[in-house]
């Protein structure tokens, strides 16, 4: 369910007078995106996707995720373009929310990843990074790892409920993971998505019948990090099988083709089975967090944290990153 | 959420092939609708919505329901069109569920209901009521009068923890309602829409600012029924305030605009209380089910049950027709 806010058909035409897009059309939630209301809004000038802001997203941050988009885009990459009313403001206010319409992006993001999505993905990322470059405003990660411990901390009373010694495993993975983490300033630093699953890359199929990529979506964790941060979420996000194991071809395949747009560094080769640990806990620590927080049966689906454990493991005992596929 | 079923993109794109709708561009699910899967779909064709057939309709009925919306349209109402694949057939199979492509139909359904939505809506129930003579399937009304005290006594362990003593209420209001339901015969019958509540209504703007209906959607709870039973149940639907009080003007509107295609027969205008009393109940007994069978929290938003029984009130109060703007 992605459809907290309702919004009346009178505050929405009210809000589409202050839009130069021309009659409206249509107007109907979208089932997808957790955090956020989201509506399909087809008017006579196309269709747009509005969002209403909910409460875990905070307004103060808005303008970095807008202005970004728009950066983005400007430089070609496909992204959702916020539109600007006729005052020039894109960020507003509807039914009470802060809101935004952005352009609509054509494809659809892929329900089971196959090897050939991941050379268009890594090519894609690499292309965000580079077009990310001069986006003069700053947003730290907060589930970053400065993020990871106080996170950590809140799972603490309740998280070996999920298994037992759970909490004892993620103290010393992350002592681990912290001791080991690239000192400031020593990796290449930038616009990352923070948050690249395949439900946010949307892809069509080229006329050789091979997925490209159409769009990616959804930049309400983007940040200001290491570059390879965001590899190291994709190579959680895209690389694993259903049962657990590791998919090498898959991983090859996204590096190559990111390193074709922006080669590692060589320090960033070497810091990627541990960016890939810090990734791991990230996601691990939010789901444990939400898994613990969440009633059983409640409007959102949550999402198993031992998944992640798993993929700790797995990235904490590969040897260098050639077993990476790098 | 209205999400049930996940459809891959391999899956898709295999039941995209047996149809001449052109090449995929988009695919989303839609937040709206309670009983099944739906997606917006967007091929080079222009925008469809896929419906996935989930595990409350019986798929034995799914022709009556797709063969009344093809013939409705046939006839020029504004309704979702099936779609047929390249051999005919419209009703066909998706991620082990029947599942059925239709056309998309433009308009917002109001989510705050005003006087001049009424009219435009009793024109087209009557437009609806024309446009369904001659189709040639039958489909009892599940949810008509012969279905109330078994849904009552599917209720009797448990409503009373809804609201005490509001079983025997119910008893005597079902047997009140029983004892005054027109005769087999003596009213004229047809295909009724069986649910036509304010969000399977879309509407757009005319060139003056006033509403039109651009769509009826969701006919699966349509039926062969009385057709009289429609108004009674639009009447439910639409011409109350949020504070319980029946809006008259709201009423005639509806009645008035339904006459001018479809006048009423003396009997019909006599039973017209008594059919608002059973679709009262109607809604009254499935929400109530609902609301005892679903545990608080879960992914179906529950709806009140008593918000009915003031309604049922309102209408077993009426003194004859007049009392409802006819």
């Amino acid at each position: 369910m992605a459809v907290y806010t309702e919004v009346t058909d009178e505050a929405l035409r009210a809000f589409l007078a202050d839009y130069d897009l021309g009659g409206l059309l249509a107007f109907r939630g979208i089932a997808e995106g957790v955090e956020n209301s989201n509506y399909a809004l087809k008017t006579a000038g196309g269709d747009f996707i509005l969002t209403l802001y909910e409460k875990r997203v905070d307004p103060e941050e808005l303008p970095y995720f807008l202005g970004l988009m728009e950066h983005l885009a400007g430089r070609g990459l496909a992204c959702p373009t916020p539109v600007r009313g006729r005052d020039g403001q894109a960020l507003r206010h509807l039914a009470g929310r802060p809101a935004a319409i952005c352009t609509f992006l054509p494809g659809i993001w892929p329900r089971r990843v196959r090897p050939e999505h991941c050379a268009p993905l890594g090519e894609a990322l690499a292309r965000l990074h580079a077009a990310g470059e001069g986006f003069p405003m700053v947003r730290p990660n907060a589930l970053g790892p400065a993020g990871w411990a106080p996170l950590l901390e809140r799972c603490r009373a309740t998280g070996d409920g999920v298994q037992a010694g759970l909490v004892a495993q993620l103290d010393a993975a992350l002592a681990a993971i912290l001791a080991r983490w690239p000192a400031k300033g020593a990796l290449p630093t930038g616009q990352i998505h923070g948050d690249l699953f395949p439900d946010n890359v949307f892809f069509l199929d080229a006329s050789d019948g091979r997925p490209r990529v159409s769009g990616l979506i959804d930049f309400y964790f983007a940040c200001t990090d290491l570059l390879a941060y965001d590899i190291a979420v994709c190579l959680n996000a895209w690389c694993f099988e259903a049962d657990g194991s590791f998919n090498v071809t898959r991983a090859r395949s996204l590096l190559a083709a990111y390193q074709a747009v922006r080669p590692l560094t060589p320090g960033e080769c070497n810091a990627l089975p541990v960016l890939c640990r810090g990734a791991a806990i990230r996601f691990l620590l939010t789901r444990l967090y939400d898994w613990t927080a969440t009633p059983p049966g409640a409007l959102v689906t949550r999402k198993d944290p031992l998944e992640y454990l798993r993929k700790l493991r797995f990235f904490a005992a590969v040897e260098g990153s050639a077993g990476l596929g790098l």
